[in-house]
């Protein structure tokens, strides 16, 4: 297929012969690509779907399947939970202020504006939420509990400028099966519509007329390069581009540090490749979701974590993403968890953070972790004089997680190391990707609309955006709500001329 | 001119008219655009160069005008200065650490091959350094003297990896013309070559063949749309985006935080955006050079920077851009310089980093800054403790600049604010733009060429590539030196077919 790139385009006046034709063309059969082709063939658009592996779910399939929604009185399972008081203001603001300047204001108010017909949707495509609420910290319920927090919304900067509100909406199955549970019950009502799906497709090249529009793509299909026409429009679903380290390195190169690529074989930045190809721009492409999953067990938040110079440098009690932001661009990437007997736990064996030493005195802590004498002695002390009166004032821990550490000590060794080193994993996915209008259509630098082209999902820049502000579950509210506005645009489009 | 636009390429087919005809047409005429021009037309080419302002010159006329050369046994300025020992394994070694994981080895391998003999044609050209050295850390001597550090050489975690050899060549000229004079010296030469140079004269979009590959440009010269035929290739050099605040919020948010661009009008990212009309990747979009340039005086590097946390966050002794980069990510931008009388001394006024009050102990200096009771006791005391001593175990500033703070203290305030809201400035400049090869072709996403087309200076992404690890010098480095490489490899191509 040597002929084809992902970065050049082919003209529709050198296709030979269309071997497949459709209104809309959906490449990617994850949580985007299945909301896609869903609200298109809904809307009456003969859609054709090529999925490069053997069966449909992406990277929402293998992840656990929370979904961020809310505002506007809640979604019944808020409602349910005393969330009711949700507003799409509080909303706004609380995702606003998760990505910060990178933020995409107008991907964030169409979200907002829509998010409970979102729930709706999901539901009414079978993914149902059981109106119960998990309480404790963790970066997911292995209940069937349908609510819960999924950030840092309870904590500082971000509970100084957003009243907590619990957004994160787990499907109703036990385990970390919520992903495939979303997946499983959207492809079953993709499969009662027209819409045909072809698997083991490769897409290779993008197709322009003249005018340089979309007027379709090349796909290996079968082994074979076929041409397939789309009259309405592509909708590129294929991923991020973690799996790609080339593009990881020259894109996102502070992700090439984090160890642990969250993603399936396909997130290889073809999707995006194919976007630019045709004069997509392509932004927010440094940034990616890097985590320290410490917890649970929530106890361990009430120790405290440290970095070389035994200087803490984080409210302990952040999401564990904004964590793990925080602590792979500390100096050599040491970070230490200490806590006590009595906040002692092991954090899940699977992640690599070792249990160093314990040690009666601080004095002898500071040699456990190699830190400068009287460091911990200073970082302790003071985080001690201030617990006991349940504050924080130094890095704004929240009252629940505070309280003095008292010896014996136990330290545990989170550093980020270099490969083969050991150390611990730090988890990781891009957020970067195709420049997309709320109505799924991809843009050129200047933000003016490529026809027939459309995208969602981590093929683009999407409603997360960076690591450091990530919730658990914008990336499948923005893969599948997206989705839908791309799916739906696309088959409402005029048709892209020959 | 609506109908034009850098993001959407003119095809040659549709040229009804060439206005004017060059083998090779640079577009910018600052240090990397003179010094593209002037090797072609030395090697013979028929050059036509386009500068959007009246004048030549650039931003780096604006500049200092440091050079980063060395390596190899040193420059004759380094060899009277006492670096002859410098070698390319040295400055190899030096500029990949200041990269990381950013750092393009094969272009810092090109250039560290090949810098001694770019400090010949530089002087060859009239650019003269003087061969005595400046001893002070500042950013730049105001002195005509020719050699001088230029980055974290001397500070920690630099002088762990590397030796420290002092590499930053200043012209023989005094105060903060350095730029200028680089740009005067080397425009000279090209006037003596049959180069054609129009001024005021905008590149408005590519003009491509059939195949894709750049046959020449649309600019508008004489307020005219005018086609001009480029019959070897388009040389790029029009400079970085820091001027285009909706470019930078979308490719380089963070560097929105930072209020001081350094630049020249022209540094809309227009270059880049042509570059990408026609395939070209961009690369290291995200990255920039932000600083806080404390010093001079120098006394102050004796004192101790501290964040909201009242915590060193930095060796103070580092070079000013790396802790201008570090700076602005601390917490809600607060960041504090804390002396005492005998290290005390006023920044420079311009820089809006204003004096907040003296204080006769730790817990009123505590007061003055904001910071939770008993943070600057530990901090401060555990700074003099090892001061005492000689040492800073705790962030390696080196022995020179470490003495012990005694009362009475003097706390300066040079918090990066929100616009409007006062602070420091933080001048700024991005460090994004095309990819290319050492030979100046730019490339597409899968490193393949793009026929016709080349780059250099911040139009592309050079051999500078993280604010944290930026040494002056290398900006102009780049620019001059992969300049000549496009310049030479445009002259040498062969023809582009129409």
């Amino acid at each position: 297929m040597s002929e084809f790139s992902p970065v050049k385009a082919l003209k529709s006046s050198q296709v030979q012969q269309w071997h497949h034709e459709a209104d809309v063309v959906v490449v990617g059969l994850g949580g985007a690509g299945v909301s896609a082709a869903l609200t298109a063939a809904n809307a009456g658009a003969d859609v054709l779907v090529l999925e490069i592996a053997a069966a449909g779910g992406g990277t929402t399939a293998l992840s656990g399947g929370l979904v961020y929604m809310g505002g506007d009185g809640g979604t019944p399972v808020q409602q349910a939970c005393g969330y009711g008081d949700d507003s799409k203001e509080e909303m706004y603001n609380y995702i606003m202020a998760c990505t910060g300047e990178n933020a995409d204001e107008a991907k964030v108010r169409c979200y907002v504006d829509n998010s409970l017909d979102h729930f709706k949707w999901l539901t009414e495509n079978g993914v149902e939420f059981k109106p119960t609420f998990f309480e404790t910290k963790a970066p997911q319920p292995l209940t069937d509990d349908g609510l819960m927090f999924t950030g840092n919304e309870m904590a500082y900067p971000f509970n100084e400028k957003c009243k907590p509100i619990a957004r994160g909406h787990s499907p109703k199955v036990e385990g970390e099966a919520g992903g495939a549970f979303i997946m499983e019950k959207l492809i079953a009502s993709l499969e009662k519509t027209s819409a045909r799906i072809h698997y083991s497709a490769r897409a290779l090249s993008m197709i322009t007329n003249d005018e340089g529009e979309v007027a379709g793509v090349v796909a290996r299909i079968d082994g074979n390069a076929q041409n397939i026409r789309a009259r309405k429009g592509v909708v590129l679903c294929a991923g991020g581009f973690i799996m790609n380290p080339a593009m990881v390195k020259k894109h996102a190169p502070k992700l090439s540090k984090a160890n642990l690529p969250l993603g399936n074989p396909g997130d290889d930045g073809t999707g995006i490749m194919l976007g630019v190809s045709v004069g997509g721009a392509a932004i927010n492409m440094h940034e990616g979701f890097v985590t320290l999953p410490y917890y649970p067990p929530e106890t361990l938040i009430k120790g405290i974590i440290v970095n070389a110079q035994g200087q803490r440098f984080i409210n302990e009690d952040c999401y564990h993403g904004r964590t793990g932001s925080y602590a792979m661009e500390q100096d050599k990437g040491r970070v230490y968890i200490i806590c006590d007997e009595e906040t002692f736990g092991y954090p899940d064996e699977f992640l690599g953070i070792t249990l160093l030493d314990g040690a009666e005195t601080l004095e002898e802590l500071e040699k456990v972790i190699d830190v400068p004498e009287g460091s911990l002695v200073n970082t302790i002390g003071l985080y001690n004089k201030y617990a006991e009166q349940g504050i924080d004032p130094v890095f704004h821990k929240h009252k629940k997680f505070l309280k003095p550490l008292k010896p014996p000590y136990a330290a545990f060794d989170a550093s980020l190391k270099a490969a083969g080193q050991g150390g611990a994993l730090y988890p990781c996915f891009t957020l970067g990707g195709l420049d997309t209008l709320p109505t799924g259509e991809v843009v050129r630098e200047d933000r003016t609309v490529i026809k027939g082209l459309y995208a969602a999902g981590r093929n683009t820049a999407g409603l997360p955006r960076t690591g450091a502000g990530y919730a658990s579950g914008l990336s499948i509210a923005d893969a599948t709500f997206f989705g839908r506005q791309a799916g739906a645009s696309a088959a409402a489009a005029e048709e892209v001329t020959l």
